[in-house]
C-alpha cells in the first residue's frame, strides 16, 4: 500500500500520520520526497487497514493499495499509458519511435554525416555515447564532453533530439544540459544513487533492463526514479544473459507484452546489444514492433568495420533504410487493424 | 569433413576407404549407415588432405569439408532451403504453416470439436499429445493407444494432418503408423536413442529445442536423425531456460533468424511452450513470422479452464481466430515486399 | 496426498477406493503398480478429505498427507536416510564412496590396469562408459555389449562394483545383467520411460541431475524411479548449465545439503563432468565432502592426454591417489566432529 | 600489452613513447594514472612488437606481456599470492579470515553485542551495512552516517576492523574515513566510476562479483580498481543468478579455485547471499575453506527473526560459534597436511 500525500504537506502533518500508520500495527517503509509528491511505501500486512480513515487525513491525496512492489509505475495505479514526449520525439501515444546512431560518439565526421542520414530515413532520435562504462579499462572509454558537444552539433543542425548515456550519480546535472533524454545502462540498472539522480532531473529516462534483471527488478528500477517525482521513465529490453553463446545476450521479446501489460510506461526493443550481429537486427526489430514495442533502438555507423565500439552490430546506411521500409510495411498493416479496416 | 558413401558399396571398398583415411593421420569418428546412404565423419587435422584422391574412391559419392560439427544439416552443405511436405501441408517453401490443438488428447467430443474450428480457421495440421511424458509420475499421462485411434478419426473427418509426439524409441513404429509427423519433445531433445529410430522412419520429424540446449546442440540433434537417413526434419524454438520467472521459458526469437542461416531446415515457433501465457501467444506469434519462421505450433483447447494440461497457455477459439487474422494481415505487408510492390 | 496399498490388494478393493475418493471431489492422479506395492497419487483439494476414513479402507496400508510434489522419495515421508547397498559398497550410511574410472571403456588394458589401481587406492566402484550418448554423431558412441564384458572382467579380477550407463529402455535387462549399478546420465533425467524401466529393475540406480533441471525436478525424476518399485536410488549432483564458460558447468554445491534435507536418498557428487577441468575435481571432491555429500564420481585416466572422450577433466592416477589422500585426512577430522573428539 | 611508466615520468617522454607506439601500428587503449604508477593499455596486433626498445624508453619501467585481457591483477603478472592486510587481519597470507555481522546496522544495541560475541568467537572483522542499495525505494535503506559511526564505536570496544559498503563515488572519501575495507557491492561490480573512485582510495577493497558476471569481467571489475593504483583488492564470490529456484543464487565454489589461479589477488566467499538460507552456511563455508578460499563473509544477527533485512539467511549466535568450531577442526586437518604430517 503506498499513501500519496499532498505537494504542500507539513511535518506536523507528516508526524501525526505516521502515528497512526504504526498504530495499525504497520511500518513506514520509506517516505520519498518528490518535488510534486511525497509518497509513503507502507510494510506490513495490509488487510484490515482502515484506508477510508487514512484517506480522510489532512495532507493525504490518495491510498493507493497496490499488491505487487512496483507501485508508481503499475498500471494498476494508472490505466492509461504513459507518453513520454521531447523535442520532436513520443513515446507511448502509439507511434513506433526509432532512436538509431552509433554506439560512441567518435568524430564531429562521424555523428554529423550518420545524424543527416537517420533524419532523411525516419529517425526520430539521435543516440551515441560519451561517456561510455567499459568492461576493460584499456579500452576506449568516450570522448566524454567533446563528445557531448558534438552531438549538440548534430541536433541543431538535424533536429533531431539526443539520448546519451550518463554513468555517475555526479554527471547528472552536466549531461542533462545537453540531452534531451538521459539513458542509464544496462550495467547501472541497479545503480540506485544514480536512478535517485535521475529521478530528480526534468529529463525523460530511458532505463536498460540490467543483463540478468527479472522483469519486477527492472520495473522496481523505474520505481525508483519515479518515487524522487520523475513520471518519464521509457524501459529499454536490450537481452538478458543466458547459456546461448551464438548471440552476445538473449533478446526476451516476451518481456514487450508483459511490460506493456504490468506497467504504464512506454517499451523499447535495443535489438543490437540484445545479438551483437547485425543480420539480426532488421528481423528482431520487426519482432518488436509487432509484439508491442513502442520503438527501437538501433546501432548504425557510416563504417562498422572500423568503428571503436560494437562493430559487428552496427547497421551499415543501406541496412537500416531497407529496415526502415520493411517496418514502414508491416505498420501499414498493423495500422490498417487498428482502423477495422 | 564428411565423406558420403553411394548406396551399394560394399564393405571390401569401405576397408580399403578407412586405410586410407588412418594413413592420413585422420581417424574415423563414427560410420553412420543409413538405408539410402552411409556417411563417415572423419576426425583429426584436415589440412592436407588430400580431398581428390578421397573422392576419386569407388564407392564414394561425395566428400564435404565441413567446420561446423553439424554437417548434414548445415546450409553450406546445401544451399536451398529443405522443403518437409506432407498430408496438405508444406514448411519451408515460403508458406507460414499453423500447427495447432490441445496440450493433450482427452476425449473424442474434444479433439473433433478443435479439430473442425482449426480447420476452418486456417491450420494445416493438428496437434495433440497421446503419450505424454510429465515431469510427475502422478499427473495425466496421456491417452495413449487410444489418443492416437480419436486423432486418426479426427483427421479423417477434416483432412487436417496429425503430429504427436513420440516418447520412447520403442514407440517410433506404431506412432509412424498413425502420425503424418512425429514430434520429439524438449525433454528427448538429447535422447539419442530415440533420435536415430525417428532418423530411420518415413515420417518427417518434428524437433523441439532442448529447455537449455544452445543453438549448435540442436542443430547435432538434427544431425542425428538426418544421419540415419531422414532428411526431413522440422526445427522447432520452443523457449530456453533462465532465470525469468514470469514465463515458464524465454522464448529465444533470435534463434529464428540464426538457424535460418546456419541450417537449411525449416524453423517453426511454439510461443505457448515457450510462454505459458496464452496473451502473450498472439503477439509472439506474430514476432515469428516477421522474423523468418515457416510457421507456429499453438496449444488451442475449446475449454482451456478445464483443460487437464497446460490450460494457461491455451488460446480460445476466439483468440486463436483473431490471431490468425491478424497474421494474414501482416503476412500481405510481407508478401508485397516480396514481389516488390 | 499419496495411498499406499497393501501388496495383494484386490481389483474389487480398489474399485471401490477410487470411487470414494471420487466421490470426495478429488481425482487419481495416477495408479503406479510396482511389485512390491501400488501407490495412488490423488490430485485436487486435500483440506477436508477424511484421511482415517481412507486408512481405514481394506487393502489401504498408508496415506501420506505430502504437499510437495515428491512424495515417496521425500524426507516428510521417510525421516531415516535410504542405504543403497551393492557388491561391496554402500551410499548413505556415513560412508564417503568413491567411484572413479575412465569416462569410456576403450580397452581391455585400459579398463584393467585403472581398476587394478583405483582398487589399491580405495575406490568401491568402477565407472565406465560402454554406451555412450554423444551430442555429436560423429564422435566415439562407446564399445557397447564389448565394453560391458571388459567391465564385468575388471570386477572379476578386483572385486570393484561396476557401475555403467543404461541409454535406453530396451537396453535395461541387458546392462542390468552385467553392471551392479544403472547410471541414467543426465541427458536422459527427463527420460520417463527410461525412468521407469529401471524402476522395474532391481538394481541400484544412479540417477544425475539433468543440465538445466530444478531440484524439484530432479527429485520428480527420481519419483519415477521410486513410484515404479525401486527404492534404491542414488542422486547426483554434475553441474548445471550456466552463462559462466570457465567450466563446462557450474557446479551446485548447495544442491548436496538441499537434497539431503528434502530427500532420504544418498547424495553424491560428480566434479569431473560439473567442470571438465582435472585441476578443478581434487578440490571440489573436498568441498562435496564437507558439504555431506554421500560419495564422489571422478574420472581417472591411465594417459588422459589420449583419451578418447573427456581427457582434460580425467584425473591422472598419480592425481587421484593424492585426492584420496587428501579426502582421508578431511574426513579423519569430520569423524572426530561426529564422535564428540 | 600494458607499459608500466615510472612514477616520475614526464608528458615530453609520454609524448614520445605514444608515438613510437602508434608508428608501430597499435593503438594507446588506456593511459591510467594512479599515484604510484601509469599504466598504459595497447590495442592491436602484438606480434612483432619490438619489446626490448619499448623496455628501453626513459620513463618506460615494464612492459608487460599479457594476453588475458585483465593484467595487473594476473597472476602471470604476478606469480606470488597478493597479501592484504590491515588492522589485524590479512587476506591471502595462508589464513582464513572471517568477516561476521548483521546485513545491516540497526541499532547500538544490536552492533555491539554482536562484535562482541564475534570477537570471542574468532572472527577478525565486522561486516553491517549503513548504506543499503535496496531493490525497492519502500524498504529499508540504511542508517547512513550514524550507521558509521556505530560501527566506529563497535571497532573501539572490540578491535574488529570493519568492513562497509560505499555504493556511490561520492561516498568513497567519507566512507573510507570510518571504515577499515571498501566493499563493493555485486550490483555495483560495473559501476566503473565508482571502481575508480575505490581505486584512488588507501583502502582495501572488497569486491563483489555481480550476480550474472563471468570470472572474466569480474577480474577486470578489479583491474578498473588495479589500475588506478590501489591494488588491495579482495574477490569475493556471492553466487551467481541461475534458473535454480531453491536458493537466492548459485555459489560458484569452482570460482574459488579458478579465481586462485587466474589471478594473485585473494578469494572470499560469501555463503549467505549466495543460498539466502541459513541452514546452508555451515556447509558452504566448509566448503570454501577446503576448496582453497582465503575467507568467508557471514550474516550474524543477535535475533534473526526480527531482522530488518536478510533475517532468513542469517545465523545465530549459536550456529555462528558452532559452525567456527568445525571450521577449526578441518582446518587443523588441512594444516597438518601442508607441513606433510
Amino acid at each position: 500500500m503506498i499513501v500519496i500525500l499532498k505537494p504542500g504537506v507539513s511535518l506536523a502533518q507528516m508526524g501525526e500520520l505516521v502515528r497512526f500508520i504504526e498504530g495499525q500495527g504497520l511500518r513506514v517503509g520509506r517516505i520519498v520526497r518528490g518535488e510534486e509528491r511525497t509518497v509513503i511505501g507502507l510494510i506490513g500486512e495490509e488487510r484490515g487497514v482502515p484506508v477510508d480513515r487514512l484517506r480522510a487525513f489532512d495532507g493525504v491525496e490518495d491510498v493507493v493499495p497496490v499488491q505487487k512492489p512496483f507501485k508508481l509505475v503499475n498500471r494498476e495505479l494508472q490505466p492509461e499509458d504513459t507518453v513520454v514526449r521531447g523535442r520532436g520525439f513520443s513515446f507511448g501515444d502509439g507511434s513506433f519511435t526509432v532512436i538509431a546512431g552509433p554506439c560512441a560518439v567518435e568524430s564531429e565526421a562521424q555523428i554529423l554525416e550518420t545524424a543527416r542520414f537517420l533524419k532523411e530515413h525516419g529517425a526520430s532520435l539521435l543516440r551515441g555515447g560519451a561517456y561510455k562504462p567499459r568492461t576493460s579499462p584499456y579500452t576506449f572509454q568516450g570522448m566524454a564532453g567533446e563528445g557531448l558537444e558534438l552531438l549538440a552539433r548534430a541536433r541543431e543542425e538535424t533536429g533531431l533530439a539526443i539520448i546519451t548515456e550518463v554513468v555517475s550519480a555526479e554527471d547528472v546535472t552536466a549531461v542533462a544540459e545537453v540531452a534531451d533524454v538521459l539513458q542509464v545502462g544496462a550495467r547501472n540498472m541497479h545503480n540506485v544513487r544514480l536512478l535517485q539522480h535521475v529521478g530528480r532531473s526534468e529529463r525523460p529516462v530511458f532505463l536498460k533492463r540490467g543483463q540478468s534483471a527479472t522483469l519486477e527488478e527492472f520495473l522496481l528500477a523505474a520505481e525508483h526514479v519515479a518515487a524522487e517525482g520523475n513520471p518519464n521513465v521509457v524501459l529499454c529490453e536490450r537481452g538478458i544473459r543466458t547459456f546461448e553463446r551464438y548471440t552476445r545476450n538473449t533478446l526476451d521479446i516476451a518481456a514487450v507484452p508483459l511490460l506493456k501489460g504490468l506497467s504504464h510506461l512506454p517499451v523499447v526493443v535495443d535489438p543490437s546489444h540484445a545479438t551483437g550481429r547485425r543480420e539480426l537486427v532488421p528481423p528482431l526489430s520487426a519482432a518488436a514492433l509487432v509484439a508491442g514495442a513502442d520503438g527501437i533502438m538501433v546501432e548504425v555507423h557510416p563504417d562498422p568495420e572500423n568503428a571503436l565500439s560494437d562493430g559487428p552490430q552496427s547497421l551499415t546506411f543501406r541496412q537500416f533504410a531497407e529496415m526502415m521500409e520493411r517496418l514502414t510495411r508491416i505498420r501499414g498493416a498493423l495500422r490498417a487493424e487498428t482502423a477495422g479496416v
